[in-house]
């Protein structure tokens, strides 16, 4: 029996009060090729996680929380960051992804 | 008169046939941390741009395309990398952000 895949989506973006080096980098780097109208430039991180879910496909309450807690503790810096969960799309049954 | 802005997503990951070491560190730093049920992890980047949008506060086909050309050229790599663009929210109108 194996358990169906659920990915979760968690996005981490510098918070807006924090100044963003990679983020103002880009900003110059898009007016200097040509591109006009961009007022600013944010740069943050995604990550995918293929996670195992409940055999209806779904991620329960306590599950969710326990991806909460991935985010807030190594995902990302809570002092500097802010981040998102939410979850992206059921994965059809697999035989299993390398980890 | 001010332009109102928008907020344009544009989502890099690494493509799913390249090696992501990044995620791979960050797979078995959860499960060393405790966490169980993560069969993989990818990670990639997120942009925030902030765009100068029409007056109606959309942002028309020639401008998304522009932002597509960006993503191809300077914010992803297209030889390993996927990128996804989408338009996340309009913001209200402002009297101008710093880039």
């Amino acid at each position: 029996m194996v358990a169906p895949l659920v990915t979760v989506v968690v996005d981490v973006m510098p918070k807006p009060e924090i100044l963003d080096p990679q983020g103002k980098a880009v900003s110059g780097a898009l007016a200097r090729l040509g591109f006009a109208g961009v007022d600013g430039v944010r740069q943050g991180k995604r990550f995918e996680l293929l996670l195992e879910a409940d055999a209806d496909g779904s991620l329960g309450a306590e599950r969710l929380a326990e991806v909460e807690q991935m985010a807030a503790t190594l995902l990302s810096n809570p002092v500097i960051e802010d981040y998102r969960v939410h979850v992206e799309q059921a994965v059809a049954q697999t035989q299993g992804v390398d980890a």
